[in-house]
């Protein structure tokens, strides 16, 4: 067994599999030391955190992870498969399927499908993924491509830049469509940033993720990914998209507008929601569904940039009782450019921030505000303590969610000096991130 | 007219008043500009902003606010109906009602129904409480008490410890239950703090605010005032509890446990929703309906103990992806001596924040982790950057409510000096904040 076809496995397991002379792809025979029988398919590794996890397909389709430790002896019952025997050869050109490209931003789905894991270990190519995914063969041509190899909570606006300026490669090489296999914890800042840097996005671009490694019977992980597939290879529209569980059942996926979604529970496959807004469509099966009068269709190349700066100079602040104006005047002093408050309520900051605010205009800071109760809009045109922050220089931001205008503003201030066109463009609706315009 | 029964009006509308000799609690004719004659109860002021306001009870029981600007004149159609007829005097202890005490904290409930309004006006009386909403009389002897005068975005941990000391000295002189009126901006911020400084309370004390201001014909001020009485007054419940409108419609309110409840609508009357938990309870129209198994049955005075200190050297801090270290090492300069981090996910910070984390750790400050996704628990476990975390001494919080962890955390802090005795009553399940022990 050569590295090459190791499926992603090292020691004990390659040693372990070494011993029946099994492969990643056959069909194997487990008995446990519990006394039962595992039958099913060889599939590459899931996840490098535990290093004696083996993942079998089993016959009803479910992949389970088992611990060697569990397993007494391994008999090889079938040799494996051709490839080409599990799925197609990657489809040529001429296959008429349409070209996708599966962007990997932790080493992680285009490699492992476990979309948490940072380790550094080899990509996994297009032929393992049709192999861990084989309906993933019917739906796409696929390239992969592992951009970095980070965990998403360590991902930065740097690594925002980088993305989109990938995503915009691939777009120009002729990918049909884009997905982006993406960390869950910080995967609605980065579907907001891409937005925000591809202007006329021609095609569309699918970020996706999974609330359960993949060697778990319940993973969400080849149902999402072979969702997002299906949709950046044949939805009839562009943008920015965040694709995830409509529920708890394995039934129905949502479609979210890149810049209206939010991780909202920290486990539940259903996590990402989208908020003030409704979702762009869901995917039931084969079934892509589009909101009536979604409008942004697949479009020809013109007017496609990209806008791939970001400022790390940004912070995004929750206001709480007593929150201590040394937390504003430290900001400034480490020479930061802009600032949005999740604000309390209607958009309300206590009165004791007011002059550490009003420093941070005076000085050219961008301040703006949005609400910590996430549903709703900021309305700073109600109470005293709204409009004396509107004439202290801070700017409303409506409905639009917190993380999205933290993406916003680092990318505004990447490509832009003057606070008066910066504040402008903050409250002005650029992609969708702000609909209500009453409250403006 | 006189200051006392001026029902908190100054000019222009007490000159506008005085013309047709008319005062609060008499029936009137109003003409207005635009051809419409509307007739009604003259109701006390009920906001501060708009001096220009006068609030009319309708025939059909609403309250509506109207500038006199819009009226072309006033007649007095019915004077003064007794006060006794409006609705009976207030009750002695004779009345068999139990007493409830309503403190006022941005002198708004108490003074005007408005949960908002900081100025600074005499605070209404009893009397004037019952002739605005007329159904409290029936509910309970009322005592009214304005304990300070601030938007509630203005209220800080000092502001909690005094609200503690007058609740408990309501109680202590004897209510059935008391009434906290507050803003909404930060109400689930000191329902937290009051749950944890009033042990073994003895009685319901219920925080209630409105999402609409009492002179819009849809105001919830009154339905969510009742009810709060309703449930301080009968409910055979101890603890502390935010009672807010159940949905849209005016027929139910929920009960919210104050350590499990947040503020998720910037606008919405049923903005305050239980989160990581159930509703204590409903109240539709004289129903009080408890949580099957609901155990904190209103109980004697044994063990009920006043911790009134509340440390503000406490900071929440949410993260996000390129959040800088300088913010903590700035926490550290000022003596910060908690922090309770929004992390993302399963309760995860970035990799680059890891030294200012352990440095705070090392200074002996209380480093404790909540998510971001509001829903669901901290699982520290599951991950590499969780257990690295956990290793650097953050502690980890489960299901706890961002808010509540900061109010507990600054409560602690005014109790204990020990970092680990703190870490450890953090992670302890004290009042209910704190209900998935499978996960700490």
């Amino acid at each position: 067994m050569t590295t090459e076809n190791s499926g992603g496995y090292g020691d004990p397991i390659l040693s372990f599999l070494s011993k029946a002379g099994a492969k990643v792809g056959d069909d194997v025979i487990l008995e446990m030391k519990d006394g039962n029988t595992i039958e099913g398919v060889l599939l590459p590794q899931t996840t490098y955190e535990r290093p004696t996890i083996v993942t079998l397909k089993l016959p009803n389709g479910y992949n389970v992870g088992l611990s060697i430790n569990r397993i007494s002896s391994i008999t090889l019952k079938q040799k494996g498969r051709e490839p080409s025997f599990i799925h197609p050869s990657k489809p040529a050109s001429a296959s008429g399927l349409p070209n996708v490209t599966i962007i990997g931003t932790g080493g992680t789905i285009a490699s492992r499908i476990d979309y948490r894991t940072g380790g550094v270990k080899p990509a996994l190519t297009a032929e393992e993924l049709y192999l861990l995914v084989p309906e993933l063969s019917g739906l796409a041509d696929i390239t992969t491509k592992a951009v970095f190899n980070v965990y998403s909570e360590n991902l930065t606006p740097r690594h925002w830049s980088k993305l989109a300026e990938e995503v915009a490669s691939a777009v120009m090489e002729g990918a049909h469509g884009v997905v982006v296999a993406h960390g869950t914890d910080t995967m609605h800042y980065t579907a907001a940033a891409l937005t925000f840097a591809l202007e006329n996005l021609p095609v569309p671009v699918v970020l996706v993720g999974s609330q359960r490694s993949s060697d778990r019977p319940s993973s969400d992980s080849a149902i999402n990914m072979i969702g997002a597939v299906r949709f950046a290879a044949h939805a009839q529209v562009s943008g920015v998209f965040v694709v995830m569980h409509a529920g708890l059942s394995d039934t129905s996926l949502t479609v979210h507008l890149g810049v209206r979604v939010r991780k909202l529970h920290t486990s539940r496959r259903d996590a990402f929601q989208t908020v003030n807004g409704t979702p762009a469509g869901t995917i039931k099966g084969e079934e892509i569904s589009l909101r009536p009068g979604f409008a942004p269709r697949r479009n020809s190349f013109d007017g496609f940039t990209l806008h791939s700066s970001f400022d790390e100079k940004v912070s995004l602040v929750k206001v709480y009782p007593g929150i201590s104006p040394s937390i504003i005047e430290g900001l400034l002093d480490s020479g930061c450019r802009g600032i949005v408050f999740e604000g309390t309520g209607l958009g309300h900051a206590p009165r004791h921030l007011f002059d550490s605010i009003k420093a941070a205009v005076s000085r050219g800071v961008v301040v703006a505000m949005t609400s910590q109760c996430i549903n709703g809009s900021v309305r700073m045109t109600v109470y005293d303590t709204g409009r004396d922050l509107l004439k202290l220089g801070v700017v409303p931001l409506g409905d639009m969610l917190s993380e999205v205008a933290y993406a916003k503003l680092s990318w505004l201030l990447g490509h832009h000096n003057d606070p008066a066109e910066i504040a402008r463009l903050m409250r002005s609706n650029l992609r969708g991130e702000l609909a209500d315009r009453r409250l403006i």
